[in-house]
């Protein structure tokens, strides 16, 4: 049986009452590999500074598997996602989860693969299945970041409480709309974006607090695995702790500056960009029109908004690069 | 009154024993920038692998400001490392530990400084600080690392009690001879590194685990900060879902290969190197001689090792390249 994002609170319900007989639930882990693992980053985030009451970590699959956390059974959670349910470090986690009795909530695209049956709850996100991911009419709501953020919200609410709660769920009534206004706002910067930074080697992306998993995919996904780009997610926090010396007039930076609590660690690092480099280009969420959800929660919907505007700039880079975002050297090609 | 890394266990217990009037401890936290964010790394992984029973988290100095946990206070710990004292974002996160009622033990290398004054408890770390730390007539076990593992471990003996305390110590005891041997050790291959690299415009680093905070250090401050060179530090286990695709002849990699859970990460993605890359510098805590630690324990001393290893290296490079180590453009020097 599969379940959808929307079935999320009776979920966590259903878990914490099985957990009664076992002590009840203690921690909350999230875990995938690359993209998958960038998108549960607002979870995380979430976990961090919202819940005190339950332990919670963000881990890459493969270390999850080998150097897994002593605490780890059957008063935990694992929340897992994998795309197409065939990532091997994926289903080794979550088969382990299985194994070791905690209760395994998997985030999967597809109903039928590998992963399925290791799942106690299988939640089908939406996503843009569309070339580029430039369709745009999915419902944002029920992709895997706005999932994981469920499950995190749900858990310290039927747990601790969330005082935010009602406004979180507005915020996620919000978001879709929020975004595909957002994606045509940056239609025609993008076509500009990609002339400029066509022919340049390296570009970096920045951000902060709860979207620095949006960064931190555009990084690893696009400009290393679908553009072959030399590139790195600078923290905007960090930047001016050791990156911020390779600033120059030439290297290109693409910063996201989140609307909420970090906001002013993003402006900072833009001004300094604006005084000392020369080809900048900026996300403001503020600008995209994220400002409509209540500031008590917007922080955690930052990610959302640009990870769903960078593909309306991917698109158009990678037709002015004339490398094909699907094209790959050693991805699903070779061994390894 | 400032304290060594030797007085740990003691601070611990003072802190635990004042704290039970407010109903005990329940989070610890690592705060830092840059560099001095990454050496609190390992410290980090422990408390995720291997205390269930307090939370922890490892966060910029900045983001902690302004996007603090919701449950940070007088039931917390903050331990936070600052070179000089003199870091604006670390002293601010200080006085805010300070003001809101946490136990704030404050990692640090001048005794006399502006961060100071908001520490209840100042360790002073060892420190290399000869030109390029090449004296290495330094205690490794009284670095700001291993100080901050040590309030990770002491807290968690303290209170859920750690079975591989006795094991962790001996360790605590070893690791300064195995990183003067490995200093040695690395001497010739430094030199020939720096003259294999020194024209190169990019270095990525690599790791997994507890040390990987060594890679992001290396990264940011080394390569970005101190050479001007573009830099990544990837997760060894990430580098098959995106990083890997940039991989080719020409791009060079230093790849920490540790000892212990998650050498096995480390393995396959130097397998894929050896394969399709062919500039790689391996750093490998085996031959390195970190074994003598017991395997229970030998995760979290990786990043020591690794961390000051690279000293040699790139004390090399910089001369190679006639780009010295402490040459900057903006840090220090201009407003920001």
């Amino acid at each position: 049986m599969t379940y959808k994002s929307t079935d999320i609170k009776n979920i966590i319900a259903e878990i914490l009452e099985a957990k009664k007989d076992v002590g009840g639930v203690k921690s909350l882990y999230f875990v995938g590999c690359g993209g998958s693992l960038g998108a549960l980053y607002p979870a995380k985030t979430f976990m961090e500074k919202e819940c005190g009451n339950l332990k919670s970590a963000l881990i890459s699959s493969n270390e999850f598997v080998h150097s897994t956390p002593k605490d780890f059974g059957k008063n935990s959670i694992v929340c897992l996602s994998c795309h197409k349910g065939n990532t091997p470090e994926t289903i080794a986690a979550a088969k382990m989860g299985k194994e070791m009795g905690a209760s395994v909530i998997l985030l999967t695209w597809l109903p039928e693969s590998e992963i399925i049956e290791f799942g106690d709850y299988v939640i089908l996100y939406s996503f843009d299945a569309s070339p580029d991911h430039l369709a745009g009419d999915i419902d944002y709501a029920g992709e895997k970041t706005m999932c994981a953020l469920l499950v995190a919200v749900e858990t310290l609410n039927q747990t601790a409480g969330y005082e935010s709660y009602d406004k979180f769920m507005d915020g996620v009534g919000m978001i879709t709309t929020v975004i595909r206004n957002a994606r045509a706002h940056v239609a025609e910067r993008a076509a500009a974006f990609a002339q400029e930074y066509k022919d340049d080697s390296v570009i970096y992306t920045m951000g902060s607090g709860a979207s620095y998993g949006a960064a931190y995919m555009e990084s690893i996904c696009i400009f290393m695995e679908m553009q072959w780009l030399d590139s790195s997610s600078i923290h905007t926090g960090e930047f001016f702790h050791g990156p911020f010396e390779i600033t120059d007039a030439n290297r290109p930076f693409m910063i996201q500056i989140s609307e909420g609590s970090t906001r002013v660690l993003d402006e900072r690092a833009l001004r300094f960009l604006r005084t000392y480099a020369k080809r900048i280009e900026v996300l403001d969420a503020k600008e995209l029109g994220l400002s409509v959800i209540d500031a008590s929660v917007v922080d955690y919907f930052n990610h959302s908004l640009f990870n769903n505007v960078y593909p309306i700039y991917n698109h158009q880079l990678a037709e002015a690069r004339k490398h094909p975002l699907p094209t790959r050297r050693y991805m699903w090609k070779v061994e390894y």
